[in-house]
């Protein structure tokens, strides 16, 4: 492996030149919020030498070339929300935040694009976005602190993946500042741009490793004027499950079909005090259409009705919007009052193999006598589920994560 | 430039063992369809030293590691329809068609997906998906004869990309040949796939050069129940194109927003022989809608009508679909009955500037004295121009061309 240098008091001094002096971090209380991201666990966190909040492309990129220079590694980060430890500096060195690249640059209602830097919230694109008559389709479940660089680098997925995809469909152009220091274009606001190799794509998801993203061309859709959000509630797993790919190819086109297993909705009771319905025994499939007529989403509601009934549904409901998505997004939040420490698992599969998947980690987890809550995006494939480590001792803890993630 | 070695007798013999004497060209005659694409003139055609016709991955696979062992350059082919000589092998070499690997592998109705090879014609993957009530939402104009890997090697867009994206949003997975002569299979059915690099979308667009590809996952859609075409005509251009945004945002969800000049519309009602509405002076804008619900359909009709209408339309048309399509697919067709020589230029702009891009293609026409054809794909800003040769004499020709081009 690359031997990196320890930054020097000369390049802290160099830094301070670039960003000025309030901008550049090196006492520990100030760097403790940069040294881990969500997820809780000494193992997890890791203090930079030196943190630095640039305003420009042009400051990242005197950073970029000043670290190559000196051999220091850097590490790019964005509001922290992540799951995953991509913004933790385990090799030390320097973290950019680009908090401060945080303007919305340009709202083109004509080309309905916005263009923004990578500092901004997700929500915040979403707001202004709606405010004009646009909806921006990304829309992670951190998405009121997550920021748009964040969401691109990791190409985060969320609720309404299943109509709309995940953040890199969104995405038509960024700018960047390649890991040589130089500030790179790519893409913009064609739609369509199929001139040679796609390498803006290739950045999206990289997490940092091919560049530190500083402008964001984004593409808006225009905002549907209503939405209804259903909740079907089952007896067990299976049934719940099995009825995702039928709603799939229904032709109703639905935003989200989201699942909450039944630990998962008495968690989210107990979190939130909120009486939950069917919170007994329910496992909860939540969709979410939208549209502009009425009418047709009321149709669409009875078709999913049906095909939630006659999959064995104890009840389908039409679910206050605001009430249910505070439950759904709550998950993550609620595990964490319960157990400050938790492993969180991602899984992909095919929307076919959700419910072989689900079994599979609630058996992993009786088998280990760990609690596991699954609750995720069913519509695509994608389930979350977070292992809980409650009262189980440190030691055994460590023996047990690593076993169980062989499993999967 | 890397040295080349031709062909030797010996690695003709290899060819015939890997894929069976009937299945290797060397005569003319026989490799004249593999010389060239769907453009005409000389220096747009060269013979390979000789033609191979693998039927399997693993065939590809011996095919391009002998070719690396002999320093032999190699160019893969799908059906040949490109415009872009992506499928000339300008440096001779072997030519590897991929028109025998022609099956698709499964149509998954769980998820929705349809896993082919990649000499399956467009076509026949749409009526197949159709079949089913699913919707393949690729749709190049020359797809009744194009080879699904190349749609997905030159990420085709097409008539339907303004809805669905282009080729690259259908396609979830690739079983490629690397350029070492391995077989290698990136993504498949899981539609939320964020984990590492996304590699197998820079295959998507990279026109054979970083690999050959064998198999793809292509996700389908439930297929709408109806559509309907609208023909909107106008007086000229300027009023025509500046149309398209306001229907964009509309919240009208259009499939397909595309245009025809009135020389465009002109010279396809001479290929059809055919009366084409306004014919004498009208510009077209062609908007296509698709959904569940006639009613809704219907309304969004009128909104679509109103604002044409109010942007100064002559008239606008509920137009037969098949006829409407037709004259639209024929284009390029037409262009080469008037003139077997043409330049075919392929714009993107963003959507704002397409009015502009067009003037500015006809001023250039104008001042070369060349006759220029524009048509395409308005609500994407992608515009087709066909510079036509007609009888310009072949030196001044040659002339002219280079010198537009440099304008754009």
């Amino acid at each position: 492996m690359q031997k990196y240098n320890s930054v020097s008091g000369k390049v802290i001094y160099q830094l301070k030149e670039i960003v000025g002096d309030k901008y550049v971090y090196t006492d520990n209380e100030k760097m403790e919020p940069y040294s881990h991201d969500e997820v809780a666990g000494s193992e997890y966190m890791q203090y930079p030498e030196v943190v630095v909040l640039p305003e420009t492309a042009e400051q990242i990129a005197a950073i970029v070339r000043l670290a190559n220079e000196n051999i220091i590694p850097i590490v790019p980060r964005g509001a922290g929300t992540g799951l995953s430890c991509a913004a933790v500096p385990f090799l030390r060195g320097i973290v950019v935040s680009v908090e401060r690249l945080n303007k919305i640059i340009e709202l083109d209602t004509t080309n309905m694009f916005i263009v923004v830097e990578p500092g901004v919230t997700t929500d915040y694109i979403q707001k202004t976005a709606n405010a004009s008559g646009f909806l921006y389709a990304g829309d992670p479940s951190s998405g009121d602190s997550s920021f748009i660089g964040g969401n691109v680098a990791t190409n985060a997925g969320g609720n309404k993946a299943v109509k709309y995809g995940t953040t890199r469909r969104q995405i038509y152009g960024l700018e960047f500042v390649s890991p040589q220091g130089k500030i790179i274009t790519l893409g913009g606001k064609c739609v369509k741009d199929t001139t040679g190799y796609n390498l803006f794509q290739l950045l999206i998801g990289s997490e940092g490793t091919l560049g530190i993203i500083t402008k964001i061309y984004i593409k808006l859709i225009p905002l549907p004027e209503h939405s209804m959000n259903l909740l079907a509630i089952f007896p067990d797993l299976v049934s719940a499950i099995q009825t995702v790919p039928k709603i799939m190819s229904a032709g109703v086109a639905p935003v989200s079909v989201e699942f909450m297993d039944n630990l998962v909705v008495q968690n989210c009771e107990d979190f939130l005090r909120e009486k939950l319905p069917h919170s007994d025994d329910g496992y909860y499939i939540i969709v979410q259409i939208e549209g502009n007529n009425e009418e047709v989403l009321e149709d669409q509601c009875v078709t999913i009705d049906e095909i939630c009934m006659a999959s064995g549904a104890i009840t389908v409901l039409v679910a206050d919007s605001s009430k249910i998505w505070k439950a759904r997004k709550c998950v993550a939040e609620a595990d964490r009052a319960r157990s400050l420490i938790f492993a969180s698992e991602d899984l992909v599969v095919p929307m076919s193999a959700v419910s072989q998947a689900v079994q599979k980690v609630v058996e992993i987890g009786k088998k280990y006598g760990v609690r596991v809550h699954c609750a995720g995006h069913a519509g695509d494939g994608n389930v979350h589920a977070n292992i809980l480590k409650e009262d189980i001792p440190e030691d055994k803890w460590h023996e047990i994560v690593p076993q169980s993630a062989k499993i999967y």
